[in-house]
């Protein structure tokens, strides 16, 4: 979508704005990407420049670039897991500085006045604008962080800890907020716990972490057996629960206080449910297109809770960053070249990445 | 079932315990009840001994007389709704005395030692044991209130308010609880907060005088619209939508804080969902026989929640029944004579009665 400027001249994508960008774009449901010169609003008061250094890939990039939610507007120029570093600040920036290194993440603008903003809860503002394929308070299209640079109002920025690794930090923006938000909210952050993670991908690896540094014990829950090791060994799991094993299920019955659901494929909830003592709580953060079936007894029967959760607010976002930091949470990441982007998109289908790719924009977006 | 006693031989309910007791039974899938005579155990030193005054009659009683949850140990005396007067009480009874009007309602004991007991949760208790159609600790069955009395521990006995007609409580004692419980414990009980109650029936129409009596603004969302001048007008509900009439539904999208959904016929919840706020939650306490569709989009746009909730534990009853007392609580009833719980079984599964049959136990119970 091409906007309209003052004229009622539809203005490019290259020149609505008047400060030249480059990233790579999808341009219809192939969702393959391709090299694409866009603009960015010039830095206003509010504002920061941030020269983006890397951008994870987050499976929304892929379900988005090939229209899988029937809400794409081409061209796209994907990623919400950006970090990078300040290279322009408006007069009223007080939070940052030309140098510091930041992330943005899922939005880049909410109403700032509804209960939800009120409250920090801006990604359940009503109005709040996603960091790509969204349409702008000016009427353009947003645009991610498969590219150079990015103009971001510094609400919706947030400060990347010194001692954190840039490029592992990335995936924490999307993935490390949409698990650490419920885990807070839904009081599984207190040692002693016992936390289930069903899914160990992108989001699930790191709600491993989290909950374990949160002192959790923690249980993975995954239909596939090869993952125990990995689960275990490298990502500190107490315990290991083939799904599909009912011997594992039954053994693990009524012991969870809670679990956050990241399997984002048809599932049944109830063999779940089953593992939440008495007034238990699942999360989902995965989104089957489809709908679950739900029997309401197995929610009655112990006042067990279902919640939906989506990504989290810019405060917890911070503070999420700050505990990774200090509690040594990072994404495992793959560290890909932007001209890998497309085969990473191929694989990611596949599930074949342990556990998100990151692009190295810095060193391998090139225009030429 | 009959228990077996010391010496292997087969207790008939009538000479199983010292006590003789009447009451009315069903004897098979047919649910036909029948005069029915057996006995009570002993008053021990924590007990409490109850005659029975009024009985109110629960859907779960309809349910369970017809074997629809499968779980029927026929004869079974139905009835936890039930309102007396202290007759007896053991040497360690120190809540109440001979003379006091008293209630049981779902439960007659459980383990007093899970978490969920020590947190005040008998209702989450996995050893609960049930009114009626139980099996007790000592391996008899439990008779619940369509009887002349009933021997209960004390824990498990309430006292009823001074200012409380006694028929009107009864309902209180299950459909008060189950919707007074998730009131409290999802922050519902607040002035000024928007409730939706959804189903106009026993439980929903208490729903709406507590939600009331808490200062919410209370919304009946019902299938019937002839329910709305009822709704209104005689149980102060502020407004009333039809689930059908999709402008009603929409108008009232995103407005409400939590829903009571009593909902116990397979429904869609989408529509429900929609009318929460961002972070709402949605509790049932309904429980349709088939699974639900639950698509999990509709939960996590907006960080809902679904829950379930059964009755309330011990504390919470009484605290129920004295808010109800100030508040003028009370169920809207139909009291009947024990000759017409047939009649009344019948009617009720056509939904015909506003809102909940009670009976006289006292003056319509009679041998002969």
């Amino acid at each position: 979508m091409a906007s309209v400027n003052g004229n009622g001249v539809k203005a490019s994508p290259e020149t609505e704005h008047p400060r030249k960008a480059f990233g790579w774009a999808a341009r219809d449901t192939s969702g393959i990407l391709s090299p694409f010169s866009f603009s960015r609003r010039n830095n206003r008061d509010d504002d920061v420049t941030i020269k983006i250094l890397y951008c994870g890939i987050c499976h929304s990039d892929l379900h988005c670039i090939k229209n899988e939610w029937t809400n794409a507007i081409y061209p796209i120029v994907p990623g919400h897991e950006i970090v990078g570093v300040v290279t322009e600040v408006g007069s009223n920036v007080h939070k940052f500085k030309v140098g510091d290194k930041v992330g943005v993440g899922c939005l880049v603008n909410s109403c700032r006045s509804c209960d939800s903003c009120k409250q920090g809860f801006e990604n359940y503002c009503p109005r709040f604008i996603l960091t790509y394929n969204a349409i702008d308070t000016d009427g353009t299209m947003t645009y991610g962080g498969y590219s150079d640079t990015i103009v971001v109002d510094e609400h919706f920025v947030v400060r990347i800890p010194d001692t954190m690794p840039l490029d592992k930090c990335a995936p924490l923006l999307c993935a490390g907020i949409t698990v650490y938000s419920p885990l807070k909210y839904f009081g599984l952050n207190e040692a002693g716990k016992h936390v289930g993670v069903v899914g160990l991908g992108g989001l699930g690896h790191v709600a491993v972490k989290f909950a374990k540094a949160f002192g959790a014990k923690v249980t993975v829950v995954s239909s596939s057996p090869k993952k125990e090791k990995e689960a275990i060994e490298n990502l500190g799991a107490d315990a290991f629960i083939v799904s599909s094993n009912s011997k594992q299920m039954q053994a693990a019955m009524g012991t969870m206080d809670g679990i956050i659901d990241t399997v984002s494929a048809v599932h049944p909830l109830t063999p779940l449910l089953f593992l939440l003592k008495a007034q238990g709580k699942m999360i989902m953060v995965g989104a089957p297109e489809k709908p679950l079936e739900l029997p309401a007894f197995s929610l009655i029967m112990g006042g067990k809770i279902i919640a939906g959760s989506c990504i989290g607010g810019m405060k917890d976002t911070q503070e999420m960053l700050d505990f990774a930091a200090k509690h040594n949470v990072t994404a495992e990441i793959e560290l890909i070249g932007m001209d890998y982007v497309n085969k990473a998109m191929e694989r990611l289908a596949k599930a074949d990445v342990r556990y998100r790719f990151v692009i190295d924009i810095a060193n391998t977006l090139t225009t030429a």
